[in-house]
């Protein structure tokens, strides 16, 4: 039910999709993918090496389809997806997981909301059973829902009232997006939250979870024909009851001014600086787009290597830390930041004209060959080394399938990060890095009128 | 149809709704008002000085009400109100207003459109019977639909797309709410303005244009009794279709990070800073509050004898112009806004620091009893003078009532200003110039380094 947990994946996501390895050989696993007559696609990954499953569910709905007003709507549904229906009443399913020795969890991000159980490898068909029986048969009554209500306001508690960097992260999105509902935080405004109630839940449930708007990733040690068998056992039985063309979002108009967002809180005790461009996501980008972006965020700030670091820690001595990030896994838009803390005694300006120093620097005059062969190398060498753990695996397939990609692009991503050239990566640089598309901000101790930039 | 002029005419509001005389007299006008059974308000201020009457209605609708990716939809439909309905095709309504010697214009903003015609006095039933026919009779076909969609275009890039301040300012108000739709342009945004079409304009039209979800008001040469009877056989005969409870809005969360926007256009040949606040509207505020706004911005603001203009035009001489407004007309947020132009030479920064120092100096040590006086006596004057331009006082009261105040509010307002303390002032400047709460927007030529505040 950690809904964070797909942010820290998407952040990963870019750098790791993937199926070859670095010598350019076809990576260790197969893929097959059929989609049922109500509409569900399935997905397999074998994975033969030890007698367990991973069992994933991908809706294709997440908080950037709740209706304004009700947000943090489909996090809070997660939540009650695990109180029961007729069939299974209460918390049967987590129980039947947790005496088969299995795990199981949940999440809940702008584009999806996912469900899964790891499980040894017999009880799979049994984990469908129940992800089809709760895909339309949940029960709910205020007795569950009111106090799962507190279960996630506490949980907005901790991770963003009581997180200063988690508020000026939702307050940067805001800011970010001055039309779509990425600008809205997935876990839901708190006072949007609290106004959330058991019909509320409901209605979203049967407008969005149904298996036309669903696809399930078993990654483990079965096979395809099994897997479609014991699917069209379980998840075939379920009626289609979701409209199609369900996500039409507003867009972003013409975005043309810079913006600053500046949070003090007396706790921070290291202040940051850091930025978020509006850029094309692996799903909205012309080809080879976003793989440029993912060997910029590379070369510019992953690792002790990267220009970032090496420029603001190491050189200047400026930054106590110093690095950049593609997110790029999402339906509409993605998100390219920077960012850097500086030293003791340093201002949060010099760090920033640093970090511009160094764009400025890669969009003027572009990378060296062994910069992008590193680049591509390590980013490809992540995708083998992350294909190699089930779970990370099936995530890449749900979270891409859900957010409108293919298996054939992410099956494809190793080739395509391996066609991407320095010219390219300079290109996407200068085309994206663009500061009337971007957002900075802040994270200080105190309003000085020093920081305030006013 | 112009949507601009109620944004005029909201910023002069605050300043001007009101009755009574600067001695404390009691205004010149009468009002009355009353309710048609189906829900229909009409206000009357009879006015007997000339033969002519003003007649308006208001829909308690505006661009605040649109569903998200449909902006600029409300003030669309406005442009085709004039299109004719099945009684009185194409433009008859228009045609016999030009023909009788009438004006007539309609404006639409976040909250309200509105329709009105100045007339004889003789005219004033005619008047009513069209805008009756047509509250529920228009008659849209393409053929008149798809050219309105390119004047609306057309209207949208000379006001917005080729005016910097303009968009700067729609910059601003996507910037400064983070949830509510204020965020969004009156106007709308191009690209969805763009795929508006007929569908969209019928069902904004049927859900909200309705006897009760309106309210007419008339100024003019007529009593109420004559109006009562007219508004009953025309108005009358219209069945109420709305439903209650239209206006349920995304509300802002606590707003926490100071934001900053920077608009750069080559033709910007005076850069200027400005900053809004988030604060009460009349309709929101606590008793007293947002009276208490109406005098800090006068004092602040308005004038050459204002703190603005006097510490920095006059004494420092560092800007060419300075101010401050505040615009309490609305449902749900209001602005509070300050503003300055740096002369030559002089950066934004140091204006900004400006305006900081006069405000914080309020904030610390309140206003004299003199300037306290001298803005009671100003803004009543104001508002009597305004009293006497029928237009005018029709129209604090369509702003006022579509907003949710009443008949008594508008009338006792001098009376409410009179009641400021200068106490009230400094509480209010120390709550609500908080700039946790603001936005701060900058207009230059180029993004240079030195201006970007990097």
């Amino acid at each position: 039910m950690l809904s964070k947990i797909l942010l820290l994946v998407l952040a990963l996501a870019s750098a790791a999709l993937g199926l070859a390895d670095p010598a350019g050989a076809v990576g260790g696993h197969a893929v097959t993918s059929f989609t049922l007559s109500n509409g569900l696609q399935v997905v397999v990954l074998p994975d033969h090496r030890a007698p367990v499953v991973t069992h994933m569910i991908w809706y294709k709905v997440g908080a950037a389809d709740e209706t304004p007003g009700k947000s943090g709507l489909a996090h809070f549904l997660e939540h009650l997806m695990f109180k029961g229906t007729a069939k299974n009443p209460g918390d049967t399913f987590s129980q039947d997981v947790a005496e088969i020795g299995g795990q199981e969890n949940a999440f809940t991000g702008s584009d999806y909301t996912g469900f899964y159980q790891r499980v040894p490898r017999a009880h799979l068909k049994e984990m469908m059973a129940f992800e089809a029986d709760r895909m339309t048969g949940l029960v709910l009554n205020d007795d569950v829902v009111k106090p799962e209500l507190k279960v996630v306001l506490e949980e907005q508690y901790m991770r963003v009232a009581n997180n200063p960097a988690a508020r000026l992260s939702e307050q940067m999105d805001a800011a970010l997006y001055l039309n779509h509902p990425y600008g809205r935080p997935v876990i839901g405004w708190r006072h949007e939250i609290e106004k959330l109630d058991r019909d509320d839940a409901l209605a979203f449930y049967r407008r969005f979870y149904s298996p036309n708007n669903a696809i399930v990733v078993i990654a483990g040690d079965v096979t395809s024909d099994e897997v479609k068998t014991d699917a069209e056992e379980t998840y075939g039985k379920v009626a289609d009851r979701a409209p199609t063309n369900l996500r039409q979002r507003p867009m972003e108009p013409q975005q043309e001014a810079p913006r600053t967002v500046m949070l003090a809180d007396p706790r921070v005790e290291e202040p940051s600086v850091s930025r978020d461009y509006l850029v094309p996501s692996e799903t909205t980008a012309k080809p080879g787009e976003s793989e440029a972006l993912d060997v910029l965020a590379h070369v510019l700030g992953s690792g002790e290597d990267c220009r970032l670091y090496r420029t603001l820690v190491v050189d200047k001595g400026i930054a106590l830390n110093a690095g950049a990030y593609y997110s790029g896994t999402a339906l509409d838009y993605a998100q390219f930041g920077v960012y850097g803390a500086p030293k003791p005694g340093v201002s949060l300006r010099d760090v920033e004209a640093g970090i511009d120093g160094v764009l400025n620097d890669v969009i003027d005059h572009g990378i060296t060959v062994d910069e992008l062969d590193r680049a591509k190398t390590r980013l490809i060498a992540d995708a083998v080394y992350a294909e190699d753990n089930q779970v990370t695996l099936a995530r890449w397939y749900g979270s891409a399938l859900a957010t409108g990609q293919t298996v054939d692009m992410v099956r494809t991503w190793p080739d395509r990060i391996r066609a991407v050239t320095a010219n390219d990566v300079q290109q996407a640089a200068r085309t994206w890095l663009d500061r009337r598309r971007s957002v900075t901000g802040y994270l200080v101790q105190s309003l000085q009128p020093q920081e305030s930039h006013s």
